[in-house]
């Protein structure tokens, strides 16, 4: 991707692909296979796929320091994968994936409420 | 929400909820136990209770028209898991999802190339 | 396999099958990658891969009335897959697996206990 | 359970566990929720409770030294309930699991065949 195609790309949303998929799966008349519960099992297929990646590796630091190049790209298709079908499994049992994201980040944030700040030490 | 913030949420974007993830994190001091495959199990842990839900109903038709609100209400939150805990640990493998997401539509569209289309009558 | 020894391997038992994975392991100097993440997440990989056999078929029958005897191979296959990383898995960490599923099946008695009897229509 | 009932018990085969599945399912009229990819993702949902288990626990050492006993004992209830619907499914898949496992054995043995033995010191 050009630089201004990978900015745009980095700032997608869940509409936009959910819409991309819809195409896609339209134009290979593949709707008659999204049912929820095959999509479902598709995801947990690439579930699957990516735990793969991380199984013989022991822990994993933050940012990969050692990883090969090509393996940080298989974990983006990986981590991709998931997320496709998550979407499309969202948007065929009619649930607005953004909607019902957002709320769950409110829902959290009371559950867990932040800790107050530390007291001032001109207290 | 209202209906404007409605509208915001359903277009909000991956690296949007990448970072209000971030800030939630920090804000509770969560980064420490947000290594890669600490992130990943959770994730497989939502992933089972998305499972549940579907798991003795036999197959369900799209849309899902004979589910309760409540039963759509919990769905859209265990989606929303599996989806946060996604985004959440693709950034700390930095990764970038949008981008990796994108480029996973191009390779399938050239793996699955669309069928011609059927020939005009006008022939 | 001959009849005799189908007999015994249909018949075998939780411990065995733990034994012959740690002989396994042992001989090929495979101990050092068996923590209980590694093999949880490599567990999580054969239900990915016993999870894609059934994703785009819809409801399936009892006894696969229509699969091919291929199909069914694989579905022994990756059955299994799951099965030797449980029971390593929970040999790893000390758990004895036989014990805790006898222990189970009694709690399951417990929590759900069978529906009386029909009356009798002798009356 | 007395101490003889636990030898018993941890030498189980999977056909008594199996014999045990139906029959509980059978005084509970629960057949008919136990179609294949019911009891699959019913698999899943426990796939993910056993992973919430070592979610947040970084690595994990061999035989649990640290663990409290309570979450030994959930962890033996979470295997036992992902090898229960295990062995069930491969029941109502009418695949003889333990066979199955044999087979796989043999299989891995001849993909993975052990090292040779270091040469004799008296060579």
């Amino acid at each position: 991707m050009r630089e201004r195609d990978e900015e745009k790309a980095s700032d997608i949303s869940l509409r936009d692909l959910s819409e991309r998929l819809n195409e896609f799966a339209k134009a290979r008349d593949w709707e008659k296979f999204h049912s929820p519960r095959n999509l479902l099992l598709a995801m947990v297929g690439e579930v699957g796929e990516l735990s793969e990646i991380f199984q013989w590796r022991g822990e994993v630091e933050r940012g990969l320091p050692d990883w090969e190049d090509s393996d940080k790209e298989h974990l983006g298709e990986e981590l991709s994968d998931v997320l496709l079908y998550l979407i499309r499994l969202a948007d065929i049992c009619g649930i607005d994936l953004g909607i019902a994201a957002v709320n769950k980040l409110f829902k959290n944030a009371v559950k867990y409420p932040p800790p107050p700040p530390p007291p001032s030490s001109a207290g």
